[in-house]
C-alpha cells in the first residue's frame, strides 16, 4: 500500500477517494495540486461543497433540485402545464432541458424501482406523480431503459390505467442499456419528440 | 451550455471543475452524488480538504511534504544519510519509496528548470540542494526523462563539479518523456539499483 507523507494528506485522498469514479492515485494527484494552489483555493472548493449541500432544496412540485421551494421549470408560466416528463433524477431533467426540444413540466422520481436494491414505489416520488397526473394532458415516461427503468415504467402504466391521462415513453432511439445523461442530444431530442404511446400489449 | 438548476449546483461544479483532468461533466455528476448523500460526507471532504491545505507543512531538510518540522524520512536513523535522491515533487517520494528499493534521504526540488515557465533555480529549492550535497557521499538524480528534466540534471551536475560527492543518475528503464509517477514499480525499482555514475561526455 501506499505510504502517504502526511495523515493530513491521506485523510484527504481517503475523502476525495470516496466519490465515485475517483481512485487513490486520482484523489492523491488532485491533493497534491491543491498543495500548490494557494489556501484561497481549498478554501473556495470547499465553502462551495458545503454551501451547496446544506442550501440545496428539491422543487416540492416536481422534487428537481433547485434554490427556492419551487423550481425555475415549475415557476414558468410559458411551460405546457398539461404535459408532466418522469425522469429518474435531476441530471435527467438537464440532459432533455438541454436539447431545447421539450416545452413542459417535469417530475423527478428519485430513481427507478430495483428489487435487488430494496428500492420499491413507496422510497420513490411515485403517490405524487400518480397525484398530478390527475391534472395532466400526457404523461411521457423518459426512463433508462434498462430492466429497473422498464419496470418503473410498467408499474407507472398501471397506476395510470384508471385515469383518462395519456402515458407515452421516448423513443428508444437511446442505446438499450445505456444511461440518459450519455446520450447525445440528437438522439435524445428525436426520442422527446418521436415518443411513442404505450398500449397495453407491449408489456 | 448546460443550465445548472441551482446557483449553488452551479458554483460547485465551476470550483470542482478547477481541479486538473477534471470537466464540467464529471464535476456534475461527483455533486450530483453529494445531493445524494447525506449532508456529513460533504462537511467531512470539506473539513479535509481544509485542514489539510491549512495545516501541511514542508520539511525543513529536504521540503518534502510531511505534518511536523522534519519528515519521516529525514528523522529516521535507519536511513543512509550519505545518499540523497534529488525529486521534482512529493509525489515522487512517494512513488520512490513504494518500490521499497531506496534507503536513503530525498530532496524535492519543487519543479524543474523551465525557461518556457519562467522557473529558474532560484525557483526551485537548489541552494539547500548544494549545501546538503557537501555532507553527502552520493546524489541520485530522480527526475523526468524531458528536456527540462534533463536541463536541471545538467545544472545540478555542473553545480556539484568541484565537490568530491558523486552524482549518479536512476537508469533510463523508465520511458523517455514519462513521469515518474506513472512508472510501475518494477521499472521504477530496477532505475533506481542500476543508476548510471554521470561522465561529463554525456552532456
Amino acid at each position: 500500500m501506499m505510504e502517504y507523507p502526511s495523515k493530513l494528506i491521506e485523510r484527504a485522498v481517503g475523502e476525495i477517494a470516496k466519490l465515485p469514479g475517483i481512485g487513490k492515485k486520482t484523489a492523491l494527484r488532485l491533493v497534491l495540486h491543491l498543495v500548490k494552489e494557494n489556501e484561497q483555493t481549498s478554501h473556495a472548493l470547499a465553502e462551495a461543497l458545503v454551501a451547496m449541500r446544506t442550501g440545496i432544496k428539491f422543487c416540492r412540485k416536481c422534487f428537481n433540485i433547485c434554490d427556492d421551494e419551487v423550481c425555475f421549470i415549475c415557476a414558468s408560466h410559458r411551460r405546457n402545464q398539461g404535459l408532466i416528463c418522469v425522469v429518474e433524477e435531476s441530471k435527467d431533467v438537464m440532459a432533455i432541458e438541454n436539447t431545447g426540444q421539450y416545452n413542459g413540466l417535469y417530475h423527478v422520481l428519485g430513481g427507478v424501482i430495483s428489487p435487488i436494491q430494496g428500492i420499491g414505489p413507496s422510497q420513490l416520488q411515485m403517490e405524487s406523480l400518480i397525484m398530478r397526473a390527475e391534472q395532466a394532458g400526457e404523461i411521457i415516461l423518459a426512463l433508462s431503459s434498462t430492466m429497473e427503468g422498464d419496470t418503473t415504467a410498467f408499474y407507472i402504466h398501471k397506476k395510470l390505467s384508471h385515469l383518462p391521462v395519456r402515458v407515452s415513453s421516448i423513443a428508444r432511439g437511446i442505446p438499450v442499456g445505456g444511461e440518459l445523461e450519455y446520450a447525445d442530444e440528437i438522439t435524445l431530442g428525436r426520442s422527446i419528440t418521436a415518443r411513442t404511446v404505450y398500449s397495453i400489449q407491449e408489456f
